[in-house]
């Protein structure tokens, strides 16, 4: 199987926050907005693996800058990291106000996806090969990440974690 | 300004799991469950606070079981502690396969909101007052879950977490 | 088959009122509140009978606060009687605005439903065990709704009803 | 305020039924198809009062024939009867298979309606004049429906009804 | 097999603008409007020929009236012309603003499809009766679009179309 | 007002079908795809002017290729000319079926909006900068397409079209 590049599953989503989506103050709702993400990346993740993908876990998540009724919501997905059947996808997300054409970062949030076969099974998927600075850095902290969400799903023991002592040390 | 019971704000949120919602596979998507969730929590807070409510974060999330279509999802939401304008919520996802009854635990998340006014400003918050012996552990390890939110929102040191340094340690 | 307690099939339904669900003055839609109402009831008559169960009919329902965008509304649905394979589920609709938390009981009804096996014949459903003093009280009266649900749909005789003839004579 | 034919606020929907309308044996759900009855209904009382009108009741409903994924739903609604600030709509449900084109009628129900003025007050509606035979049965037997609703409502004693007491006695 | 008549297929499907079909005017939506000349015209076609109908193109559509959340949309889909196993069908479009009861047509288009069998190939269809001088007329300008569909998707050239060709010259 | 260039306000928007994308045969329906070109080319207008854009038209669409369910349907849409307060932008559609990763061009579309002030007014746009030859190209060509427009709109005389003689003559 044959490693494919992070540029091969790049994928951008684009959508108009409309009245549903909001809440009382004409906000974005965060839930919506992790719905979003959640697509995006799960394309990231089928066009990687090139089979269905479930989502198995997401990262912390905060949401910094409101987000208004009408504005324009870009999700930036792009996989940072594979481990045998699953793969890591990061999801930044940009709000665009027209017309003051404020672009502003809302968040960014990190999906992890099981690739499955046609009787649900897991499947191996291709590496992923970083190309550019930030990618190459996206690659390397996956394993932090990856420690961190599996002591906290209690799979893994603080102290065994050697990219975690690093950092509480 | 009144502490207020958990059980005052407690909120059941009863779900059935349609074609859409589902991937390739027929199961719930990942983005779809947290939605609910957070449609659910946000009315804990709201009527926790008796404002609206936006959602801060969402912590990490782990999807264990696979939810089909057709399936009856039950998201129980209660309120664990109070922090000045923001709460913390916990929301609890149960599946249920009809017909054969068997219903299991699908996963658990922590979501926080801040309370806002109506010119949109944060708004001091009611304590909560835990009764029961659940809902004591859950108030208490609620420092702990926000000094982890805080430090991976870049927002505290974390050799300044008390709380994590005994994890770690 | 083993009779159920109405307990074990008790369903909570929570929803917030959308922008999409209201009419020209931002209130919630009566058709709106019956489709919530017969997603709330049809998860009891599954969870009572194990099986796919279809509605079959709704009771005259009158709607008497009007709902606003924003409140929450809680169905609290429970099954009343079974009737060989047909089951009588009770809804009660309840909107609580936020922030003044004055909460109303807007409107209660009646579904019916049938239950259908994989060849979607009708099936036999478990028999209801009525515990409490207002479970009891809506058991027995599901004879005479039955009987006024029989005549409207010409049925049954108008003269051939015990029960109602007690209400006109 | 003159009075306005039936036929000038006549309303005719199409539907196709789409797989999230539909319950586990792929059949439309009752409350979607109320839903739809709903918008139906409420579409003729605004144009036959010229205002914003809300749904008030829906008497008993029952669902004779399963209509099935895919296929044509027509909804037919028609004011029969206007009673000060309210009005009576009636609405006959169709299904049609493509592709064997057999087209049964479903079920029907009546709705009434309260013509609101923009402070949300009740407002006076013009009078209906019913032209067909079928217009004039369905106004005349309008009077007895009313108080079926308001003995059902508990607002009328079901000795205090004429028109009830022909049927029963 | 047998002709049809125009009036033997013809669909109106009436919606009511929501808040989510609008653009950032409380307009409805291009996108919207197009969705719903593509469902009605989609189950007149589905009706005349009694197979799976899917859309091949749309022609040209202008839209000249802004149409306002709240207004009720009419469209009326009648059949112009068949071709072997593809149809022509034509949507009117009404706006009708309530309270103020004028009613506009907002736009016109013109849908072709294509009748499926279950393997999926095209099958072919009955012949239309036109037989109103309206039916007359759209049955016989068809051919005239149908050229310019065709030189517009690059399968004629434009010195071929005798029926361009008097409109150009 | 200055001139703005083609990638300034170039947008691209990933969507994923869903069963109630489609019709009868699992394939997305012509009217759903319209609604996503519609919502993509509408956000190119509005970023380019900086206002609410309202569509104004579509051009003839042929839709050649049958997009299945769990296909992921990509968007990519840019302006080709400005006119005034009117702006011409095209959308191309693109298909990928996941897991064969065979990805066609399913159709493309030229819509134009029209960009009005905060009183509903038409505003004049800024000019288009094409820079690469395909940009020139739609650019130069956006001419007979607006000519066409005009002609099948009534607006124009097939005659007075130097762009369309050439074609025809």
């Amino acid at each position: 199987m044959n490693a494919k590049k992070v540029s091969e599953s790049y994928t951008v989503m684009t959508q108009m926050v409309l009245p549903n989506d909001t809440n009382g103050l004409y906000n974005l709702r965060g839930g919506k907005s992790l719905h979003w993400m959640d697509l995006a990346t799960a394309i990231v993740a089928q066009k990687h693996s090139g089979r269905v993908a479930v989502t198995a876990s997401v990262d912390n998540v905060s949401f910094k800058h409101p987000i208004k009724v009408g504005d324009v919501v870009t999700i930036q997905a792009k996989i940072t990291r594979a481990f045998r059947s699953s793969m890591e996808v990061k999801a930044e997300v940009w709000a665009e106000n027209i017309p003051n054409r404020r672009k502003v970062k809302s968040n960014e949030a990190y999906f992890t996806f099981v690739a499955l076969n046609d009787l649900g099974e897991p499947e191996i998927v291709p590496a992923v090969i970083a190309e550019t600075e930030q990618e190459k850095e996206d690659h390397d902290r996956a394993l932090r990440r990856r420690d961190l969400r599996l002591i906290l799903a209690g799979k893994k023991q603080p102290g065994d974690s050697e990219e975690l002592k690093k950092l509480f040390a």
